[in-house]
């Protein structure tokens, strides 16, 4: 796969990819950036949980389960020391659905994890502890 | 640092930063998306190349080398197998500058990744192997 990157202004950054689409990278006033956009890093975990939704949500469907609502919630704590690495990831899934049991909704994301999300294997293979936990609401 | 994630319909997602700033995700058709923005891989990597292309403009900028334009082209291949772990990286650091000199950027680009960039040392401790070049036009 091909990207391209170029600056826009002080630190904000255009990523496009090979069809077009665009991502918006910008850092924090504090380094130098307008914050007009999520830092490279925010993103960066971001992308390591939308890998992972995908699949859940690839997983529920093809059980039937009817999906009214998924979201995620993410932290993450990286290293005081440059390089700023992550060290710890945790990751919140929060299914609405009138027909999941709990065990659904964590054996797709167990399932994710273990096998599917490259994602989320590089987060782990570079060292940073992946948890998660799977909340139903119905 | 927290994200939140949220599904929209099909398979994008919608991620929020701790302000509210938002980046957005989908599948290609033939994963059941519909392409309406890049991919949770295709926006690691560049996050990957923006995380690294912060570092080189402020090293720059501190070397008061006129940036007139900075581009980041990268090629990164996967796994072909699950999970689809990014195996090589390539980034293409294409500076225009009246006043620099190709060291100038190549030391920029060895330090971010040596030092500096978080999210390259994440990719090369998962096994990615992650090379450079760099390209001076003036």
């Amino acid at each position: 796969m091909k990207v391209n990157l170029k600056l826009e202004s002080g630190l904000r950054i255009v990523g496009t990819n090979a069809s077009g689409k665009e991502t918006y990278f910008d850092s924090l006033p504090e380094f130098g950036g307008a914050g007009s956009a999520p830092t490279p890093m925010e993103i960066m975990l971001e992308a390591m949980c939308a890998c992972s939704f995908m699949d859940v949500v690839s997983i529920l469907r093809k059980k039937r389960i009817e999906i009214t609502k998924l979201e995620i919630h993410s932290e993450g704590e990286r290293a005081t020391t440059n390089p700023k690495v992550f060290e710890t990831a945790h990751i919140i899934y929060e299914l609405t659905s009138p027909n999941a049991e709990l065990k659904d909704l964590e054996r797709a994301v167990e399932l994710s994890h273990a096998t599917y999300c490259g994602a989320s294997a590089m987060f782990r293979r570079a060292g940073c502890n992946v948890t998660w936990e799977s909340v139903l609401k119905q």
